[in-house]
């Protein structure tokens, strides 16, 4: 049975320099958060650090800590800029060990290929001592389970298949729900029965996002809550007061 | 005179419910880290962080401390939970205060407005005690900077505009430049080579992003570097390299 009186939480750590360069687009946070929520676990943290051991191990210490879960995406390729299982070996205080599971995936997943399992290729069977592996539907070189750790791939679809294969393995909470309510009002002139419409409606957080479309400004907002029923309540509630404030409300947003 | 010799670096806290629950993309990491880099400052570290004034403080403290800069995106609108100012000033130690430049850009803004300066606009004026005002050429609400706390909104364009008008403003170094080489290899293949190059040129990085293209592996090489000659020596190196190895280099990358 799951705990459904706790809220479970995650943190996520980002490791690349491509990223934080500006040069590659992140795809792996929004990916990480939705799956985490489809399990009742809420992202609750982000960090994105250089390919720099001491920077790595600094966040999963911290965030390892501080939430139920920390996954990891980025830096266990086979080239020497991938550096995370040693980092995060070295923050654990554990060694590297090559993980024999591990080793025969590869072996497997090489014998057919040109150039086989070489040295550069067999540095994916490195993990932290006492590690699990995470299967890898992909490509191959599986990712890696160290207590609360979840060391991930930096590919998106590749990380996207590690997740699906832990999909319904860690224990989660209620999914949080959300309810989208738009309307064509600066949100400055709204604030206030925003503010009044959230409290009113205790477990639930609304957002309010403005945007600037085909000329006019508006707003989305956004109310999130682990009771179904209760969201639904609550973006009635929202389209009726903004129709008393005289903007049109557009149920699921704009 | 800009000091050419060392490096400066920034970190960026990134603030929202919106990113962390995989509803928004964020647009504001890439955005500000190319920007930084034109000043000549290295994006460091980012931190994505709930609209929870704990949260907030915690990671300005510690990028504010750890970097030459610490930029922030998000939560200065007119709404509940736009709560970035009073969570910093808190995190600082100092009081909140209407700042009457702020107060005088939002008063001309709204003037012709429908609605004029109401209460919740006017949270857009207020600023930890100290602060200067970063100009908003978008939407009126400045940005504010206090120390060497720079707060920015969320909106990537408006953001944007602010970081246009700070541009210059800033003591850095060198500009970062990079030299893409891209090859239909699998990155396992070419590990030792990349290893080899790096270390033949102290001065640069080379990262490596593979990739799934049109049925076939390959990877971009990114090299990085302060001096651009040097960027570019190591660029003809490793294509040389590449050829060596039997791998069709691509300058420019794939």
């Amino acid at each position: 049975m799951t705990d459904q009186s706790r809220q479970w939480t995650a943190g996520l750590v980002v490791i690349g320099d491509e990223i934080l360069s500006g040069r590659t687009q992140d795809r792996n946070v929004a990916q990480v958060s939705e799956w985490l929520n489809q399990q009742g676990i809420r992202l609750a943290e982000v960090r994105i650090v250089a390919d720099e051991a001491g920077r790595i191990g600094e966040a999963v210490n911290a965030l390892r800590a501080a939430y139920d879960y920390c996954f990891t995406t980025g830096g266990i390729g086979p080239t020497h800029d991938d550096i995370t299982v040693d980092a995060i070996a070295a923050a654990l205080g554990v060694a590297v060990v090559v993980h024999p599971a591990a080793r025969k995936i590869l072996e497997d997943y090489y014998r057919g290929r040109p150039g086989g399992l070489t040295e550069a290729r067999l540095r994916m069977a490195r993990v932290p001592q006492g590690a699990e592996l995470i299967p890898n539907p992909t490509s191959g070189a599986p990712g890696v389970k160290i207590g609360n750790v979840y060391i991930l791939a930096g590919v998106p679809h590749i990380a996207a298949s590690m997740l699906e294969a832990l999909a319904g393995t860690l224990e989660g909470g209620r999914p949080m729900v959300s309810v989208i309510v738009g309307a064509r009002a600066p949100e400055s002139d709204v604030a206030d029965l925003l503010r009044e419409t959230e409290a009113a409606h205790p477990g639930v957080a609304i957002g309010s996002y403005p945007f600037f479309k085909d000329g006019t400004y508006g707003a989305n907002f956004v109310i999130r809550s682990e009771d179904p029923g209760l969201a639904a309540r609550c973006g009635e509630a929202l389209q009726g007061e903004l129709r008393g404030a005289g903007f049109e409300p557009v149920a699921g947003g704009i």
